[in-house]
């Protein structure tokens, strides 16, 4: 079977959408997952999408990813900036990671700054609100594509 | 039904006043608990209490307390000064909360000086041991009585 | 006589409630003072109450505390950031005191972050606004009767 | 007439696809450029790109972008970690600016953690080569049309 | 009766044109004083001069100044660099203070390069000796003047 | 019962052996659990071994281990350098601690070079792969025969 | 002839009084120009007065004005911040530099607070909008009157 | 008249002997002073001696020892180590001091290693309780002598 | 002749259970080296065995040990905190070396934190008192036998 | 044609010989330029020399140097402690780079301390003033003949 | 035989008195041990003087003073900032170490703020030349008085 | 008698060229003397040459230096990074000393970036192997010539 996209979100993510929307907007995380799954579908790419609010399931999951996922798409939250253990667990899976923000961290306050995740990220996403899942969607689906086409 | 206070205990905290009772005295979190119990029956406020060892727990926590408490009072343990998860979790549920410390952590190593749940709690009580449970509780009942006076 | 409790206010804390009312409160330090005075007149436990801009009159003040008092309530304003003097008078008079603040200082500018007097308070109580005082007068007056059952 | 995205990029981008192609891939700047172009033209939307190797000049033509673009891709290369000077440019110019890397900074060496850019840009793609700049375009492309339908 | 303008400066400062005369000069604080009445009587504004080495007096004298001062010139000297009490008190007072310094201290010791007075100052004169006090006064004068024009 | 020995493993090892067996070499975490347990089996000393990618397992064990264990074995991987709250539990659970890593993470990046868990540990032993685990069961069965020979 | 005074202003400072007139103000760096030639021509001294985004265009204008000026105002930016270059070129110069900035550089971000500039420059006056400039243009005619007078 | 040795000792100084003599000793400022007066009047250098909590008072004393004294101790307590306006004192006074301390500062906590005062400080005598005055009154005595002798 | 084991030993270790025998045991050095040499004499490799108090001779027997010895055991005492000279010594002379302490230095003062030695060791034995070093011996021999086993 | 020798100068290197000749001698950069292009005629290399005092504009030179220079000599002055751009073009062009200064950088002020183009840069000279130049095209020339007698 | 006074001097103190005497003075060490000699035949206590440039040599004969000194004065020159080797030393030895220095190293450069040997020294003096050695040997005179009289 | 040029080599400089020749090359520390000699012969100069892996010995080198060496070249090693005992000894010697080094420090590890003899040598080349002394050995036979010819 082909190997699909894996996108992991950390914690309090699950409450996008529900909290404040008049100022975070009213595009929730289900809604989110509902856009991934139709733009996957049409490429015939299977998508597995998780929210959790444990450091450990991130990792459990990452691990899992090792053999099912072809890339996986990382919204670690605030674990980017304190969780060396999920920085490991990226570099021991090696599936390649594109790490996902809604917002830019480096634009808020200083311990935001560095992200352990990044330093082992194949790319970074960032910025756009629910538009940075899609951009870093499209990034996956065309490595699964040239992957496909040139194996080696 | 009449939202109630949420107790939140973190890391080791179950161990409290089984280990070493010589030095940190004999009060157990269970008589803690059964003492703020029947401080809330008397004010007809209902009161939740859990402890564990798991981030993510307290995160779980935090988020089902976000419709259900009025007032949070939380004692991170440790991970008050490495929890930037915890941080944002508190941020994100936007009800009040009290961070509780039985010992004054400022008082310790210099590691235990920078609170990253501070940063966001309403306000602190710390170094009174048991005593911080209760004079906390006391801060959280005005502020429902307040609240319930004024609701606006 | 009966040792008293004292209450000690550093600099600027006597513009509260007269500077910005709208944003910090109409209670004045004079009310505040009162509330206190009465709580105390209760308990039959005498109170002394003081503001002065002046670090090296808190310390006067402290010095003269070591006789008189039973538990000092110190609001040391932005001494607390800065003056190791005070930490070492606290230490030095060996009376038990509790750091008291209005606001928060950890949720504010970094510079506020660290506090020589928690060093070596025996508690802290920050950002209930002017229920801080209370709450720590609580504690305070609970140490007192402890101390008389049990004057060992 | 429409405004336009304006693509700039700083210091030795030129030498893009030229210097060890066997490493960094055969992609040139002027490819990135056509590739880019083609996909504007088809958008109907006009694309201005420029490459220099002075600080002065990219803030020069940010001015000049102020009144002409309607988004900035900037590829600030090694200005973003020590330019306050263009991040204040950016800030001036209030046109929303995308801050583009062909590799992962903060995977590189500590001194390229931190970008004054990313401090105010609104979105950061990074580490997906000359698709970095695709993904950004789209983003680009995306606002543009937003913004026609829905002008305030 | 016209609100006028307070002089306020700190610690040593009464040693200046006193010490070492070939080097700093033979303008003492008296002088810079007859110079500044001289001008403040030209304008019909009264002016008010003081200095103190005490911390605790010059917050005093801020707080008396807060309902009769127009703008307040202050030469803080080292507490420029230690005191977050007297930033307070400035934060506190709403009176627009000019932080004046005769040297310029970012031009000297590390530790005279970061000054608490000037996160909190409305605008800094330094290194002009007796001069940058009459620059100050000028600014002030303007602001005065500006103020009773359009008093809103 | 005689007291065992606890060998608690934390993030990722479960990958030791299966991931780049020619980098890392082929013993399994399963060997090296059967090399110890046949060990130990010789000396007739219970053996415990858990793998756990959860910080807050991790405690629960240890925790665990409280009443069971006589010594603990404990390789906490990244945990060592980011959780004061599992540095907590050892201090809380009295029982001594080994902390073991296959390899020696201050020849590493610079974030690993300091170890919260080394701060409490008793013994460190790391950079000898599998075997740091062998010698790290020889000091804990010696201390075990030690203990036993002379209680006190 | 007579040496003149050189007004150096560097990046982004053309925007003056166009960008957000509501905050900044209305006054533009045309306007201060004239004001400060008005204000020299009563004097008979002449002004020079040049923007550039390039800190190699301030070196070179540096230069340039140690033949022809009497004193330079420099409003050096963001470079002042970040370039050991232009405080090089100021000390090469040895022509006395007043280094003038509308805000007050001190009172935002911290990345702001030191200024390499400042080590170098004779007076330092900031926070008075196009004030600042003005202040700082009677220092200069001040300097220039008292050389006139007393050439030694 | 010749000019007397001055000994100014700072905040909490006076509880020297008083508080826990079993670990201070019980040597009293007082008797400390006693001594240093019979050694000074049997080589009849008059000797003035001050204790005082405020660091302004200790700043107007060594104005007061500009034209007074030949030498000055100074016991600054914890003001060396916060103090520049006592340090800019010292400078301006020109007259020889001796840092005096009865513990070592480099011995105990981490914020008591630098002294603000040691930087200007022409001796300093160090944690020989009673007798570091003594020692430095040597010292004094001695500079005195050899002054008289050779007045250049 | 077969390649034996270094082992050296770093300032202050020739007064192991010399000084305070109660408690720091009173295993000395003497004692630890006849320990191993009963050991190695059992398998046949001969054991070399230094101690000095110079950086200097630690380098200078690193160098000899270069030729003679297949595994060198180093406790370099606090040089491992301070000397880059022995680092490169390590470096140079390509034998793998056993770090070794009796105390465990992560769990000391913050200037023990960071060895220099670590960095290049290859593996580290640490907080077992003279078990450290048997352990290190059992690592030591354990490579010997695999590396004649597999001499590539 | 042969390759040449590029001798790039960085910012206010053109006063070099002219400002303070009786402190930094009387070698003006002309002066230096003659020296190199005599010895570069005798061994028929051809040299070129340039001054700027733009950060973009030596990155341009690198650029050309890329083709044609066999070595360069650069005098980043200031540029070496603040320009990442020009570490990254030195890395770029690929062709081997001596960093040269007239003074030793390391034996002044803190900022100069460290050099972003020493990092990449085969060799240094500092500190022999002109002579600096004269030894660093020795190595160049010592580096093309062996190159030309080698040339693998 | 009665326990001496060891005065040991490290690197470069040979060179007192020779290099540079009309800055420095013309005592040379070996007159300072005259002094010394003199006062200590006196008081029949006996004197033991070394100097060395090796750090090692000074812990050897710290080692040695072990048994034979009651006392020991000791000048670490800059071994104080860089040596934990001799900080341990100190401590191992047990004897009580007065540090002295001729120069006051707080007064010097930033990295001779902190010496390791004061943390564990009992007292320091330091600033007064020569008379350094001779106020500590006072202080070191008494010392085995008071021990002589009062053996306990 | 001429004086000489003296050359000093520290910590493991004599592995040179034994140590993997495929890397560092097959140019011993021997052969480097050999080529010097022969220079130094030609010019009459005599050559002292001197390795040493102790820091007290290249301080006992550079204090016979002082009388008999013309200038020194001394390539520290390690000790450039963490002795001020060496950087004392060179201030104190008055003899000028150019730094070597085979490799470039600053383009290694962070540790290697600061000297402390750079901070007091008047020249220093480094990172051109072999050819560094012969460098640094003209610019000292051009000093020698120089002083000569000019002995004021």
């Amino acid at each position: 079977m082909r190997k699909g996209i894996w996108v992991l979100n950390g914690p309090s993510l699950n409450l996008l959408g529900v909290r404040r929307p008049e100022i975070y907007g009213r595009t929730t995380l289900k809604e989110i997952q509902a856009q991934l799954e139709e733009r996957c579908q049409r490429e015939g790419v299977p998508l597995v999408f998780h929210q959790t609010n444990h450091e450990g399931t991130l990792i459990d999951l990452l691990h899992e990813a090792r053999e099912k996922a072809a890339v996986v798409l990382l919204n670690p939250g605030a674990y980017a900036h304190t969780s060396i253990a999920l920085r490991d667990a990226i570099e021991a899976v090696e599936v390649p990671v594109i790490e996902v923000h809604l917002s830019n961290p480096q634009a808020r306050e200083p311990f935001r700054r560095h992200s352990f995740v990044a330093e082992v990220a194949r790319g970074v996403v960032a910025g756009f609100g629910a538009l940075s899942y899609r951009l870093a969607l499209e990034a996956a689906l065309g490595w699964i594509q040239e992957k496909e086409e040139d194996p080696l």
